[in-house]
This record gives structure tokens, sequence and C-alpha cells, in this order.
């Protein structure tokens, strides 16, 4: 494995990257909550040199953004008649196309909408949060966990669902009470001074909330039976679940999924919907973004860059000659492209192999509100991953819910269903966690990544080190003059936040070609 | 202690309470998912009789609502120029004024607000979110939570903040480890099956992050030393902190703030202010809310209550003559209110020990985001309690923060300070968790709530159980014809929820005595 040390020493030999870009990303190794540095040139040093960008996702918007403000002249090629790419909010009136499928209309009410693409922002992706502050994005709280929201497994808690306080509590408590006694055995007295047990055994009673002699009998952090009211009208709290009935089955890993460090809180979504950042990347591109233009043919010279795209528009073929081409399009669309790279080049884009995902969205009344659910993800059946509640327009008369979220091999066998099929699945999903509310769901839409067209699946996940990865490595190189990005040449290939830091870095590499050898770093 | 069962039998028996009310709270015993029942009775029920509700907080209106849709004629006198009582927002021009302390004018920006009483609703609270909804008031995330905020304590972690995440996820792989290892030493034999055993350890590797050999590492979850990023900038996890380090202090238990079952995430906030609340409820109730009005004496005779008041828009005094009164003044402020009590329920006034609070706030640049912190608590000294970030306007320039907020023994001798003092101690409590950032810190006010007219003190805590204390018991039962009520009168004394409870119950009691014998629940 290349190790960062040996990455920064290489590429400082090359002289191919500026000094001052090192040197922030060693300012990043001191303290996580330095903002990702963001490129910023002077506006001459791209004068005089053509850049055309192929893709107005979010790695072609921020290399057009800052490419135009440092000098360059650029071009943005994008084959749909939006930008976003990936980042798709669908609202009344907007067709999904997808490949082998008949159109669908979304019939959403007024106001309503579904982002089909990614839905929450983590508040350490500082790359991206700092462009909706500089593009003037507002930000509301993506709820990505609320105690309300359900487990549900065949083979544990009679088949019933538990909120996720009941998993998370019950569950604590039960390991503290074990703890507790094996220290108090002296099961660790190789680990522990008796200081340290005395001080675990204190503070477990406190973490699993344990009677006095560390026992758990249950809490009322785990939820109530009756909740506390007026007068006599004692709280009670629920039984405790058995830590055999919650080790029974691997939904009980559910209650973990914020701990992941992506999904921890505080989320953040932008109000109105994700892709109110194109938008507001559109507004502030003074550069030509030419929609409907899709790319035919990718070659070069050794002193210019072609692009041949078809204008979708009036149907004509046009050229575009550049000193660079900076190329965004997902690796499974570019495999069909014409081009003249080179065999292993080519042989690297074909490999890709990305992951599948499909998400089935639903206008209801917000029955799930009077279950006390506000955002956030209940986990039910596998085949149909994760049900997602709104975290905005609470208590009004209703909102958007994914009855599915569904990724890897689980989407692979969802996708391959009838679309009608999907649908029906998603709402039995939502049937099971909240029984009678299926019937509730109207106005479906189906999004099947891998079926839609110009994107052919949601990202790509490179082997566990995707540094080692041969075709991840040359990738990331420049092929002549053209440049390849996107997040799935990062290491967050499944987030926006991956764009951001490949264009960059891109961003970096070409100003260091052009012969800037320094840049400056903006918090 | 009255057993919830003891007490519906009893109150069954004297006819107190209409059958449908008990199987309401029956139907509440067997699914806490169940709202709060409201009461709802026929418009006629009320007709011809006169209540006098004193306070307008929200107890009182809840009151007024329901009382004048019942047909009740009703009065609300309120001493205060505004409704809400603690229910109290404070924006630029608001005048604090506080007993023994020069007027504090409020500077915010225009726009900027402080939530000085109640400032989050938990998802479970559906009596007051059950008038949020039916009044209108849009209602948004308060992030009680984010894994970014803060802990500090001077005898750990070398006095240095720590980020929430850290010591959730590094203490949870450190017990995770501990307990493995007790469990594969044979020390939980007699307390796990053997295929327990397996499913238990097995699970403890993904519960904390461990090896595969069983041990804790550290974990990205405690987040990074530097971000992933483009390429091969792999993110670097931190190192774990150790048990002994986690163990020193008591500041750990800050990491499970949020998991107290009225803390729990979903937490909401009224968009634009908690008064969204008061001033909903004022403007749907028809009846006369005389403000101003400062009660003087509260007396009766056999077949009429009376209450004189002072009129402070023109210093009269006026009488005010009725069926019932219903009294919702805080306990410290009735205990000095001239009135013809009985001894026994003088006492149980004189005796309430009110407990104390304070938050002092602060106009600030956001400087909290750069470091990742969108929302939450931080958790510093104990001498101001917690800092509290904004959970809206993200990204916008300017917002307000908690730089103490502090109650019970602290908040003694913190309120017992100069004002000005107060502000320097949440100044530097702020600057030492965020250094250097005192300075940004602007336009402060203070609110020592035991100083605040007509409120003297926060909230009060009868004994561990409530339903044993005598004044408590007292207190809930009509004086003749005044009824007292109030959150101090129900099993949650510090939180609006009690409120609405407590003055459910107060208007099923006043129903049952004009000879309803029947209510209907209203989810």
């Amino acid at each position: 494995m290349l190790t960062r040390r040996k990455f920064i020493t290489s590429i400082a030999a090359t002289g191919g990257l500026g000094v001052a870009f090192l040197s922030m990303r060693a300012l990043g190794l001191a303290s996580s909550v330095i903002a990702q540095p963001t490129p910023i040139f002077p506006p001459e040093i791209g004068k005089g040199i053509h850049v055309v960008i192929l893709g107005a996702g979010i790695a072609g918007l921020v290399m057009a953004y800052r490419l135009e403000r440092a000098g360059f002249s650029v071009t943005v090629l994008e084959a749909r008649k939006r930008t976003g790419g990936r980042n798709w909010t669908l609202r009344r009136g907007d067709k999904v196309e997808l490949n082998g499928e008949a159109e669908q209309v979304v019939q959403f009410s007024e106001g309503m909408y579904f982002n089909a693409g990614p839905a929450r922002i983590p508040s350490h992706h500082q790359g991206l949060l700092g462009y909706c502050k500089l593009l003037g994005v507002p930000l509301e709280v993506e709820v990505n966990f609320s105690n309300s929201d359900l487990l549900e497994s065949p083979h544990a808690f009679a088949g019933k669902p538990i909120q996720e306080r009941q998993a998370i509590n019950d569950f604590r408590g039960q390991i503290a009470e074990l703890l507790s006694k094996a220290t108090n055995q002296g099961a660790l007295d190789h680990e522990l001074s008796a200081d340290d047990k005395d001080r675990l055994v204190a503070f477990l009673r406190t973490y699993g909330d344990l009677t006095k002699d560390g026992l758990y009998k249950g809490s009322d952090r785990s939820g109530y039976k009756a909740p506390p009211g007026a007068f006599d009208q004692l709280g009670i709290k629920r039984d405790p679940l058995s830590l055999r009935d919650l080790l029974k089955d691997e939904a009980l890993a559910g209650m973990m999924f914020d701990d992941n460090i992506v999904m921890q809180a505080t989320m953040l979504e932008p109000v109105g919907g994700m892709d109110q950042i194109p938008h507001a990347f559109h507004k502030s591109i003074k550069s030509s973004i030419r929609l409907g233009a899709e790319v035919k043919r990718i070659g070069q010279t050794s002193n210019r860059a072609e692009v041949i795209y078809l204008d979708q528009r009036d149907g004509t073929t046009n050229r575009l000659s550049a000193d660079y081409v900076v190329c965004t399009i997902p690796l499974p669309v570019l495999a069909v492209i014409d081009n003249d790279f080179s065999a292993p080049v080519k042989q690297a884009i074909a490999d890709a192999a990305y992951d599948h995902s499909a998400k089935i969205a639903f206008e209801s009344q917000r029955f799930w509100e009077a279950e006390q659910i506000y955002g956030g993800l209940s986990f039910g059946t596998p085949a149909t991953g994760v049900v997602w509640y709104p975290s905005s327009g609470f208590q009004s008369a209703r909102g958007i819910i994914l009855g599915a979220y569904v990724s890897g091999k689980a989407a692979t066998a969802f996708e391959a269903l009838p679309i009608s099929q999907q649908i029906e699945m998603a709402r039995n999903a939502v049937d099971q966690l909240h029984p009678g509310h299926g019937i509730d769901l109207s106005r479906p839409v189906a999004v099947d990544w891998n079926k839609v067209p110009y994107s052919l699946g949601p990202w790509m996940h490179w082997q566990d080190s995707p540094t080692d990865a041969a075709a991840y490595r040359l990738l990331n190189q420049p092929e002549g003059r053209i440049y390849f990005t996107g997040a799935h040449l990062s290491q967050l290939p499944s987030w926006q936040e991956g764009a951001v830091v490949a264009a960059h870095r891109t961003i970096e590499l070409i100003a260091a070609r052009v012969g800037v050898a320094n840049s400056s770093a903006k918090p």
C-alpha cells in the first residue's frame, strides 16, 4: 500500500503539486476541524487556456466555478437537460426515464419533493458545505436517526417492530450488567487496576442505568408503556428486551447505523431540495453550460484535445477543441463513448463495476408522526432496505416517505423486478412497520440508479484500499490532455464531498501543469 | 406509594372522573405511541358557568382554549404584559427585568432570538405537539446532540476538549473489548449459554469496531486526524482515548445527556421562537385575556369564587366573581398573594421549594460551524453548565449561542453573582471550549429565573415519587371552588407538556363537577 508519506514524497519529487498544497494537507493532518482547503488562484493564470468539462454534476460544476475564476476559458457539456448529475430532486411534473422502463411522470402535490440521489450532508464534509455557504444555499437538519424509528426482524421480538431506543438502551443495559459482573468477579484483574475497576463499575451503573446492585431491570431510556402525565399518572417504563432476543438477528446492527462517521449527527440538507446546490452553482457560473450535449467522442493530438458531441436540441454534431478536457462522466457511461485512450485506460474504464441502488418514494399523510417519528430511518426487511421519513414540514398535511432504499446485492435483485412490483414491495415494507398504513402511500416514483441514462449506477467502491487499485491509480493520472475526475476517483466515492475533493485535486494538477507552483488556502 | 391501579380504583369509586377518561388512560397503558388524550366536550356543557383563569402560561392557555370551546365563560388574568409565562422568547428591544438587577434591553440584531425559557420539545410530548399541529405552529428540528460537540474536563484529556464522538465511541470500543475478553475467558459462563456467548462476542466486534482478535485499536467513528480526500488522501483515524482517561472525570456522563428519554432525538422547536406557541393560543382564544392584571387576593364563599386584581394599565383595583377559579400561578408567587385557603394548603404552597436556573445568551459570528458544530450542547465547567449552539440559520452570518445554562446548586451560586460576572463566566466557558472566541461574543442577555417577576424560579421537583408528597397530593385536589394546576402539579414539572397534561386533568375535573360524566378522546 502506498502510504500517505510515500505519496507526498513521490509527488513532491515530481514537482507536480505546489508546496502550498502539500502544507495545507499537512495542516489537515494536525486537526480534523480544519476545512478542506479550497484552491484559489490568481485570476490570470488560466488566460488563453480553454478547458472543456464533460458533465455538470458536482465535480464538473466545482471545476467550472474555480477554473473560470482563475481566468480559464471554460465550456461545460452536459448530456442531461439539467445540471446536478446524480444530485437530482424530483417534483410534480418531472419525468423519470429509466432504460427499459416506461416513463414515469411525478405526480406529487405542489411543493413536495424527493431527493432521488444524495439526500444528506455530513457536518464534516466541509468542502461541499463550504460551497453551500459561498453560494448562499440555506441548510436545515437532516434527521438521520430518531429514537422512535423502528427496527424489525422476522427472527426476533416476536416479529414486531421495536423502537431504536429499545435496541440501543436495552442492549447497553444488558452488557453493562455483564461487564459489571465480570469485573467484580475479578475476570479483568489483568486488564484493570483496582482503581480503574472501581471507576468502571461505578460508571457502568450510570452508563447502563443499572440498579445499585449492578443489575439491568429496564430503563425509561427505552421508552414507556404509559407516559408520565398529570397527578399520579406515573411513567411506566417498558419491560427490557432480553439479550438473547437482541442478539438473535443482524437487524440489531441497524441501531448502529448513525455511528458510522458519515452518518453521525448533525447531518444537513439544503432547504427545498438537494438540487439547490447545482442550481446555485449554475447561477454563479458565467461560462457556457451546454445542456443536452451528449459526448460522442473524446480524442487528442499532442497539442490539443477534442470532443465531438451531439446537440440533442437541434440534432447537430459538433466539435470542440480545447487545451484540456476534464471528464467527470461516470465510468459505465464513458465505457461506451468512442475515444483514443490508451489500452490500459480503456481497460480500467471497462472494468469499473458500479454498485446497485434504488429508491422508491411515495407521497402520504404523515401517519408516522402519530407514532412520534419525526425523520430518520427505520430498518425493515433487507430486500427493500430502509424506510426514510422526511426531516422537514413536520405536522403538515403530507410528506414524501421512502418505502425502499436499497443498495448492493439486494438492489441488484430489486432492480431486476418490474417497477410495479418494486413499488408493491416498498409499500409492503412500510405496511409491515406501520400496519394498516400501506394504503396511505400514493403517487409512487421509482428510481433504479443503474437504469438512469448518463449515470448507469449510483457509485462505485474500489477494493478495500483504493490506493492499491491499479485502475484507480491509473485514472487518477492525466491521460495526455485529458483529466478524469469525480467522486469515483476519491476516497469518498458515494458522497458529493468526493466530487468536491476530486475536483479540487484536478484543478491543482492543471494549475501545476500550466506553471503555477503555488496556491493559497481559503478555509 | 399509591399505585396506578389503586388510584384508578379510588377515583372511579368516587365517580369523580368519567369512564371514557379511564379507558383512554388504559389505552395509554397498552401502547406508548398513542398520543395523550385531549379532552373534548360538547359545546354547551359550560353554559352559564364562569371560570377565571389566573396566569396565561401554557396551562392557563390550554384551559382557556378548551373551556371556552365547551361553552364556559372564561376570563384570563395575566400579570405580565405578554402571554406564555416561562415560555419567553427575547428579541431586539425586549426588556428583561430581574428582581434586584438593573433592567437589560436586548440588543440582538434584527431577526435573532433567544428562548429564555423552554427551548426544546421531545417527540413524545404529544400533548404540546398536538396543540402545535392544531394551532398551525410550524416546527423544525432542535439539535440536542451533535457528535462534533465538545466535552471538557480539567481532570482528563490533558484538559483539552474532546468531541462527543470520541467519548462515545472510544468508551464503547474499550468496554466491548473488555467484555469480549471476559466472555472468552469464561467469566460469564453462568450468565450466558455457549450460543449466546458466540453471538455476543461476534456482535461486540461490530458494536465496538474491534479487530478480528477482539481488540479496540481506535475507530473512525471517533473522527479523523486527517479526513479522507482525493486520490490517496486516506482518512486517518484518531488515536483512541484510554479507558483510564475516559473514566477520570464525571464529565464523561455528558456523552449520555441525550440518552435521557426527554432529551432523545428527534427534539423539536417552533420555527421563529418558542413563543410562537402562546402567540398561536392567544390568537385562537376568543375569551378576554387581561394582560397586566396582577392578582392581589383569591377568595371564595360557598357558592362563588372571587379574585381581586390590580390593573397595571390604569392602576385600578378590580373584583371578579366566578363559579370557579383555576390558579396556575407559580407557587413562590402565589405564596405572597392574599387568600383564604385552608391552613394545610397555605402551608403546602409556602413549603414549595423551586429549583434554580439561569441562562446567558450572546450574539456571535458562527465560529463553531468551522469546527463542524451544527447545534447541540457542549459540556464544559459545571459552574456554567452547558454551551448551547443554535439549531437553525446554519451558515448565516450570526447566531445566538448560550454561554451558560446552569441549574440546581450550581445555579444557586451562579445567580448570587453580579450579572456582569455571570456574563464573563459564560464568556470564559465558551473561550475555554473554543479558544480565542470569547471575544466574538457580544450583546449578552442574562436571565436568572429565580429573579424573574411572576415566576421566581424555573420549575420545582417534588420528592422522588411525587405522588407520595403530601403537598403535591393536596394541591392536586380542588380547594373548594379553586383549582390549582400547572406543570408543577404533574409528573413533568420542568416541561411544557406537564402544563398541558395538568390542564387536561383539571378540565376533566371541572367537567365532572358540572355534571358531565363522559368525554371523548381526540388523538
